[in-house]
């Protein structure tokens, strides 16, 4: 028996939990509010068919799409990126400190590869994305848990928590966060990028549901008020494109980009090149203005049929954030209920969610009495029937 | 200044010498023999725009192409692999013990993140590929060469080196190398294996080429002889579907499975869907074995014809490897000859190859009167264009 590497002693805890969370989430006569899969209705599959067969046509870009392609990603994406994803922001950048990954967590993975040795202290939101804190354990990070408010990361406690960890990185999903759906101030923003620059610690800006704005007033990515190259920028096209194309985007410094790309290299070589190219005919042909459009109206919907059926069918004292985009809601129900204990219940009613648990790296039972809620994934009626289903199992729990 | 990760200094070397080599072969006016990419003609581009339509019409796979899928791949290309891939190999397996990853790069660098912690020992052929030397040093494993004969990796040399290093794991390349373009022998395959476990010591077979044999007998992968779960056999579908599509497959026993499967969770969730459909199509349509035959004839004419130049026009005393398949012959100058300075000048007279010295992890110089010659990509008539012109510089340096 050849002994694993020591990082897999590391990942088990996580690993489990993972597996647990969002175990059987594919039968179809569950409603499922676990997962953060997009709406099915909002894949772009008749235009993605239709670019296939441009690409094929003779004189197109067959040839491209099947051979190897560059690292850091093929340029008429990058440049999209550029113009039509960072700039509206705010971003002037050069499309060449882009590098096009194999989707939203693969820019966090290669940011660990590049900056974090084992044991190096990365600061976390509570809660945060478990996934993500599995690629921290297999780079054996010591992953602290920093507070949040409604607004996003406790400032005092984060400036603190530098002070007393010094930390290698901050790791945050500032908009519309998962698992929590809160979004971070503009003020709170500028305040990370003044701490990252005076502590001189990394700030990973996790990004990947910005774009699903359907309401409230937009924000700056932290990344706007960095001028000292302490904010790395990760996001991903999964929310706005597609999940299973597995593309995403790292924005840094030229020198930072350029070790993400030898760890690319290091890795896989380059992110498929149909996905690629797919992905680049979208947004320079012109069709994303309006696919984005018709992604908010449906998901606005949704969130407003989950927040009103939350209201109507849990238990009072009940509290629920209210996300001005993204895939979720986070319930915390009524002290003493316990969400964890609970799923069994609800599977065998047909319905399903992430218990909150899971989200808490302080792994001391916090989160028992939370919920996190996609209403991505279901039509209006399925939210209701399903809120209902679980809103009577809670008050009979 | 926030400091990298100390893998990112153990990479520099090695990342200089990849940058340094595969420089600048883009430039179409250029007859190049490095890469390693199969030729244009050998890629199912309009076929594959045919299977396009067929998964985006209605009633198609269209939603599974964009949405997440599996972590360890979808199904029916990794019953493909079995059923069409390993079965006529002599491997019985099941299709839950193959995991899918993003080109075969993808299943050694998860294989290193499985078992390599830093200081482990890799033994590695001498020459060997020198991508792969790269994820070895981001891992901060130690490579140690072991001597090849023309047969693959000298047997008495592997077992003195087990005995003295100790190594966590043996890497080869066993059919068709790359570089060298050599075949291990059967008896050393099954010597491999027996090593392996007496030694409990992990092989790392990975046999990317060794499905485009045109000539010779087919040899039993090492993978054969395994009765102890020593051999992690890692392969990709770049040379015979596509490699822009990063596709590659490990087959492990069902625990490393398992482990293989976390490391890609925490890498990058899953393989990206629209290539995988596309490859499990093109396996379970029937469109493999035709190919197959039509990419083999077009290879072996290309050998022949750079085997019969280099004969004809490079130096005396030049000797090169005769390959029954893959992509690439080794030519070993005379000695004195310099193929690393030679290389500026090849470009200036629009030819281009890969110089020999930087596939030896020894790093003293050796290999600098080799070459690594790919006859992939260029039709016969410029194959022998490119290696005339090469050898009238050869015999004027």
């Amino acid at each position: 028996m050849i002994p694993y590497a020591s990082r897999i002693a590391s990942m088990q805890e996580t690993a489990a939990i993972v597996g647990n969370l969002f175990k059987g989430m594919t039968d179809p006569s569950i409603i499922s509010f676990g997962g953060g899969a997009p709406a099915k209705e909002a894949l772009p599959s008749e235009l993605i068919g239709q670019l296939c067969q441009k690409i094929f046509a003779p004189g197109g870009r067959g040839t491209e799409a099947l051979q190897y392609g560059p690292v850091h990603g093929i340029a008429d994406l990058r440049r999209a990126v550029a113009e039509q994803l960072l700039s509206p922001k705010g971003i002037a950048c050069d499309p060449d400190n882009i590098l096009i990954v194999s989707g939203g967590l693969e820019g966090i993975y290669l940011t660990c590869q590049v900056f974090i040795d084992p044991g190096d202290v990365i600061l976390v939101e509570s809660p945060t994305f478990v996934h993500t804190v599995e690629i921290f354990d297999m780079f054996q990070a010591r992953c602290v848990p920093v507070q949040t408010d409604d607004d996003g990361l406790n400032m005092e406690a984060l400036e603190q928590a530098i002070r007393q960890h010094h930390p290698k990185m901050i790791y945050t999903i500032p908009t519309f966060q998962n698992p929590s759906g809160r979004t971070l101030s503009r003020e709170k923003r500028e305040k990370m990028a003044q701490l990252a620059e005076a502590y001189d610690v990394l700030v990973l800006e996790d990004d990947p549901y910005r774009d699903i704005r359907y309401s409230g007033e937009d924000l700056p990515p932290i990344k706007v008020f960095d001028h000292s190259d302490h904010v790395i920028l990760a996001n991903s096209f999964s929310k706005i494109f597609s999940p299973g194309s597995r593309l995403g985007y790292v924005l840094a410094s030229p020198e930072v980009t350029q070790k993400l790309g030898e760890a690319k290299s290091a890795t896989n070589s380059h992110t498929a090149m149909l996905p690629q190219i797919l992905c680049a005919e979208f947004f320079n042909g012109g069709y994303y203005p309006e696919h984005h459009k018709r992604i908010c109206d449906l998901y606005r919907v949704r969130r407003d049929a989950m927040l009103a059926a939350i209201d109507r069918y849990f238990p009072e004292g009940t509290k629920h954030t209210f996300p001005d985009g993204g895939l979720f809601t986070w319930a915390e129900l009524p002290m003493g209920m316990d969400a964890t204990a609970l799923r069994p219940k609800a599977i065998e009613q047909k319905v399903d969610y992430v218990a909150g648990e899971g989200f808490f790296v302080e792994r001391d039972g916090r989160g028992k009495n939370c919920m996190r809620l996609s209403f991505g994934a279901n039509p209006p009626e399925r939210i209701e029937e399903g809120i209902q289903r679980l809103g009577n199992l809670l008050k009979n729990a």
